[in-house]
Order: C-alpha cells, then sequence, then structure tokens
C-alpha cells in the first residue's frame, strides 16, 4: 500500500485511515453509497457486480437496453455520454460519477462536476487519457519515459520528424481511437506509414488517413519492443493507492488478447519501476479509480509509456480471480474514498485471455464443453451478441507451480478459442 | 468431481460432458439461461452476483422491492412464495426455478411444477427440506446416521421416548423452524424441555410451546456434541456432484456465526465419510443445486446428520473468496445444467464470519475502519437496514500459513465485531 501525492489535486484531502473513528455509541461519517457509471459496456457490467458485496447502489447511463450492463443493473437510464442533459440529469441521483470509457467530452464533464457531484476521476485527469497529444505532453513535462513523439500537421511534417529522430513512427489520431483504431504503422522499411494506401494492413479506421479525421495527429517512435506490460494502480479520493502486480500483455491488431500477471521473467527492479512510475502518473495528473499505464519494454531494455486509461482495464481483468481484491472493487472503493484493498496475487501465476468473437452465436451453450473439460477454468461471459472479433468475454486460469505457466496459457487459450469457435474439442 | 446416481429422481439424464459438441460448424445444444429465483433475501443477492459472469439472467419473485437482492437485480417480481398464481406467473418467464429459501409450500411447487418449467430443487426433494419428520424419516430409511427420533403428539410422549433411549431430548416443529427458532432444548438436568417454561432460554419462538403450532412435533436425542460440522454439495439435474471441504461451524442461539474451512483436525476418513454421506443423500432425494448437510461430531466420534438444507447455506459463504467455484456459481450451474466448477479450496484456511446487526446503523460507513485495517479482508454486506441481530453481512479471510488459523479468526472476528459495534478500534 503507498500513499500518492495527490499533485494535480487542488485541495488534497487527509487519508482516511483513522482508527477507532466509529463503533460502540459513535456515528462513522457518512459515505457515499450509490455510484453512478456513464456507459453500460462489460467494465460497467463487472463493476456492478464488484458493487453488490461492498452494499454500494449502482446506476447506469447506458446507451441501450441491451448493453451488458443494463442487463444486470436494476436503475438505468438510457441516453448518450455525449448528451450534456442527459449526463447531468443523471448524476443528480448519484453521490459518485465515474465512467466505463473515456468518451465523455469534456465541457459535459464539466458541466456535470457544476452540478456539486463527485466526478472520479476528474475532468482535468480524464483529458490525459482522452488526448494524446495532452497525454504525451503532461508525461514529457512529469520527465516520464515515453516514445520521441510530435504533433504534425500533415505527411510531411511526419517525414521531417522521422528523419530528425532517424527511426520510423507511428501516427495516431490524438482523439478517438480505441483497439488498434487510428493508429497508423508504418510498411517495412519505411520511416512513416503511407495514409492513403488503403492495403495498409494497420490502417483500422477503414482506409481514412488520420489527417482528414480533424483531429491533431502525433507521430511518435516507432518502439521496438520484446513486448508489452501493463502497471495499473488504483487510487482513491483522499489519495491512497496500490499497485498490482505489474503484467505481461499480448496485442493481436491492436486488441489486447492475453495478460500474464506477474509478467514473466520481469526483473524485481523494473517491475518495481514501473509500479512506481504508474503511482506517481495517478497521483500527479490527480486520477481517482483505476489507471492502466501501458508500457513497452524496448529491446535496449528501456520501460516507455504507451498508453493511459483511466478505468478498469483490460490488462486487469485477472485480478478478478487472481488478486485479493479485482480492480473492479478497488475501482469503487477509490470513488467513494472507502480505503483500497490488497492488489496482492492470490497465485503464483494468473493467465486471462478474450474471448473475441467466432462463428458460434451461442457462447453460453459452449460452456458445456468448456466447463466440463476444465473445472478451474473460470469463464466471465460479457452477454454481447457475438460480432466477429468483438470482445464478448474473457477467461482465467490461476495456479501456483512455478514451472505451470504453459500449462495454464494452454488452458485459458483452449477456452477462448472454443468460444470463439476456433477448435473442435 | 464425483457422479451421483441419480436415486430418486424419476429419468435420470445422461451426463453433459461430451466433448466436441460444438465447434466450427456445429451448434452447441441450447442451455437454460434465464434463472428464476423465488425470495429476495441475500442468498438471492449473491446468487445474482455470480449469475453476471456466467451471462444467466436472473429474475426475481420477492416480496418486497427493499429486498437484499431487489436492490441488485434489474427483473423483479413483487409476490409472495405462498401465492400460486404469483409464482406460476413467475415461472413463466424463466427456463428455471430455484430457491432462496424452502418456505414455499408444497402445493405452489406443484403447480409451477405442472407449468412444465424446471424446478431445481424439485418439489419431491425439497419437502425432506420443508419437513423434519420426512427428513428423519427418509435418511433413516437411507441407513444415514441420525440423532434417534420420534414424532410425539404431547409431552408426555416426548417423555416416555426420552425415557426409552435414557438421554434428553430436543424438540423440535417440523416445519416452519430457522435459524433456532421452533427449537425448544431441555434444561440442565432435565429429560425434556418444558414448554410452557417461558423462561427456558432456548424458547425462541417467544413463549408458545412446539405443540400449539398446529405442526408435527419430533423429539430428537440431545447429541452430545463437541463441534457442528457442514458438509456442502452441489449436484446438477445430470447428476453429476461435487463435494466442498467439510468446514466447522460455530452456531450461537441456533445460528451459524462462523465457519472455519477446512474443520481443523478433522481426520481425513471423517471428511471424506461426511462428503460421501452428503453425496449420497443428494443423490437418493434426487437434489438439484446446493445441498447443505449440518452435522454433529459427537464426543464418542459418531457424525450425526443435524438438518438439510437445500439452497445455498451461510456454511458455504467461505466459497465465495475461498474456493475456486462459489457456491452461489455452482448452484447456478447445477440448476441450468452446465458443468460444475472445481470445490477446491483456494487457501490452507478460510475464515467466515457473520455480521449480525448492532447498534451501528451505518455499516457502509463502518468500511472506513475495518477496510483500512485489515486490506486482505473480503466484506460482503446485504444492504439490509440493521436490527439487532440480523444477519446483515458476512466476511471472509484466507491464508495459507498452516499454522496461521488462530490470526485469521482474530481479524474476521474483529471485522464483524467493529461491523456489530461490539469494539471500538
Amino acid at each position: 500500500m503507498v500513499r500518492v501525492p495527490a499533485g494535480g489535486v487542488p485541495d488534497p484531502q487527509p487519508l482516511l485511515v483513522a482508527s477507532g473513528h466509529a463503533g460502540p455509541g459513535r456515528l462513522p461519517p457518512p459515505v457515499p453509497r450509490v455510484v453512478g457509471i456513464v456507459g453500460g459496456g462489460q467494465l460497467a457490467r463487472m463493476t456492478h457486480q464488484a458493487s453488490i458485496a461492498l452494499g454500494i447502489r449502482t446506476r447506469l447511463l447506458a446507451a441501450s437496453a441491451d448493453d451488458p450492463a443494463a442487463l444486470v443493473v436494476p436503475h438505468v437510464q438510457l441516453g448518450r455520454a455525449s448528451d450534456v442533459d442527459a449526463v447531468v440529469a443523471f448524476g443528480r441521483g448519484c453521490d459518485v460519477v465515474t465512467f466505463d470509457h473515456e468518451g465523455v467530452p469534456q465541457p459535459v464533464l464539466r458541466a456535470l462536476t457544476a452540478t456539486g457531484v463527485t466526478v472520479a476521476p476528474g475532468a482535468d485527469a480524464l483529458l490525459a487519457a482522452q488526448d494524446k497529444a495532452v497525454m504525451r505532453e503532461r508525461l514529457t513535462g512529469l520527465g516520464v519515459a515515453c516514445p520521441r513523439w510530435s504533433v504534425v500537421p500533415d505527411p510531411a511534417a511526419a517525414l521531417a520528424f522521422a528523419e530528425s529522430i532517424g527511426a520510423p513512427v507511428v501516427l495516431k489520431v490524438a482523439r478517438g481511437g480505441y483497439d488498434g483504431h487510428g493508429v497508423w504503422l508504418p510498411a517495412p522499411g519505411r520511416l512513416v506509414p503511407d495514409p492513403a494506401d488503403p492495403a495498409d494492413p494497420a490502417d483500422a479506421a477503414g482506409g481514412e488517413g488520420p489527417f482528414t479525421a480533424g483531429v491533431p495527429v502525433l507521430a511518435e517512435e516507432r518502439v521496438d519492443f520484446t513486448r508489452e506490460l501493463s502497471a495499473l494502480v488504483v487510487r482513491s479520493v483522499s489519495g491512497q493507492a496500490v499497485a498490482y502486480p505489474v503484467v505481461e500483455s499480448v496485442q493481436r491488431d491492436g486488441i489486447c488478447v492475453e495478460t500474464v500477471a506477474p509478467a514473466p521473467g520481469l526483473d524485481d527492479e523494473a517491475a518495481t519501476g514501473a509500479q512506481a512510475v504508474a503511482l506517481r502518473i495517478a497521483g500527479e495528473l490527480g486520477v481517482v479509480g483505476v489507471l492502466a499505464v501501458e508500457l513497452f519494454q524496448a529491446r535496449d531494455g528501456r520501460i516507455l509509456v504507451n498508453e493511459l486509461a483511466m478505468r478498469p482495464h483490460n490488462t486487469g481483468h485477472w485480478t478478478i480471480d487472481g488478486a485479493v481484491t479485482s480492480q473492479f472493487e478497488n475501482h469503487l472503493r477509490a470513488v467513494t474514498d472507502l480505503p483500497l484493498g490488497s492488489p496482492a496475487a492470490r497465485d503464483r501465476w494468473s493467465v486471462m485471455v478474450n474471448v473475441l468473437g467466432g462463428d458460434v452465436p451461442d457462447l453460453h451453450g459452449c460452456l458445456l464443453h468448456v466447463q466440463a473439460r476444465d473445472p478451474g477454468l473460470r469463464v466471465h461471459l460479457y452477454d454481447k451478441p457475438v460480432r466477429p472479433g468483438r470482445k464478448v468475454g474473457h477467461v482465467t486460469v490461476s495456479g501456483d507451480d512455478p514451472g505451470g505457466l504453459t500449462e495454464l496459457r494452454t488452458r485459458a487459450w483452449h477456452a477462448a478459442d472454443y468460444l470463439a469457435g476456433r477448435t473442435d474439442g
């Protein structure tokens, strides 16, 4: 457990770890209990699941009554996260408002904050997760190691930047990207991506170049990395913070498909260093709730920050089954300013594999096979209609055998592949 | 994992553990997904929590919109479990109907079953958990070791029975008792309870004797036991079954206040024997879902069946945090005929202590202290108004140190005492 300086928070509150403040004859101070979540996806769904044990009452602002979270939460208001009136009205019924995505526009966040409700994370912090140019600027200001970067107005400027650093660059739209969308990679042997090339395999946005999106474009050094890591921390309103073990995150086409906790072979110094960086960013930016810091482990040994996310994160799903306190429970404890729970791993290894939609529409029926084959498998289905490549669930397996990682990975991948229709038995 | 003969089930189905029944190009068989729960208490609340990961949709028949489960489940029908029209209408929207208590009258269960919905556990099985005379008759018929017992029409017959076995007897109403209500204990040195004695400390029903309740009365040998145990098993529609580690259950005034998993010092033979008895009862009675078999460990070494419960049970709450698969998840998997999950303990010890209502009305505020003091504590609040002695939550702590049980018990009791207002810091 680490106390993190509040940094950018203008009025830091004392750490609420007093002893004996309640008990016989004394009443404890009131603690927020009604938590509104903007967004109805699987993150909100799993947050509601965690809220049940805490006696917290969740409310949901969801786009559709069929959203994964709307199917399990009693109090649902239908509306868009970009609709200021809807969000403000939603906030009036809540003690705290938090998010299952970073897509709430800043003017909406500001209007919500002006009503007096606690918004966690706050608008200033969230901006660094919403806008990659702001993120890079803030991290660079803090001296946090990042890939070299520049905001570039056009392809010529991107090329000039690549030439100036003597390395290939990726192009990213500063706002609106997710899961690999909005990122352009250079072809082999090229210094810059060709945004006009529809055959560019990384053009996940569908043939439009980054400079046509009407938002700033970043050119970032393409890091020669050996693997990706994720340092997930949680910070409360009071500034208490915990750091989960650093995990290895395997990406495919820009989507996290697997995490291994803890990252195999990561030495203690590097792991502690990554946790310290994440805790420092959380404190300096005034993050409240989960902060996931996605990292590159470069071939030259450096660990560089790739992305920030300020919400429960795919690289933390393993914590539901593999840690003493899940990221979802700690997110709720953080935004309601309850003391945080232990982030310790419960087993030597936990492997999480995402279930991406395949050609089997009835995931639930597939449980007959995967659960019979592996009674120790932990399955999490999001109750979404299956579409190819869509995140529709995840599986986790844990084990204590130090040499048992390969078997755990095999078990988790078998189940995920079967649910995706990629294997037969 | 043990396959249990279906026993009393007239038409046992094959075990659904086929390999390769789904996969590319083949559709898995349909699996029930809408599970109705009759009763809105904490057991239904925690069952809903478990349903979220499985992609199961729960519906609730609750007496009040403020019931613990009704506060967290979206689909709630208000109605009484004794109202046949309400229960039948509720069942029409469900694939399976299950229960968070055993209080649904037999005629209601029969009417519900006649609609064609799967009722799990079924009416025949449930009868043995609803009526202690039926339970004793069935168990005796199976040769299961029980305290000596007799249905007695009046106090004189109770005395005659006690004299015939040469031991004191307790009196129990056959139907309607719970948490110590409906049980009369003999005063020290007496062979039978004095039902007319309002000072009898065990007369939890409030001064009325057992013979005034209009239901059959059992006289049962008062067992000289050293402790109480609980063997919790889960059996699916197909007859697959799993047995959790046998736990020690500490009772106070007829209410379970603590469980230690596994039961300390219980030798392997006794533990396996208790599990085998519970599995046999589940199979022979055709139980579907959780069966909790409450046991006396007598001073002379015998293990005798005290009570049966056919629903998730207080002595299984430790499984949420302490077992690979919780009793709530396995209950859902059993009633929807999914393969069951591993019942193995995740740690050497898990200690669960109930939070009984005290003089602090704001349990949620008390979290500030107990969570700050013990980051490894697992808290479960039921969001009930606090009333003295009422079960309003539970806490669990787990650990791997073989000699660490005392410390775990101290931690769990501190938290429960603090939440109940019985300690100051």
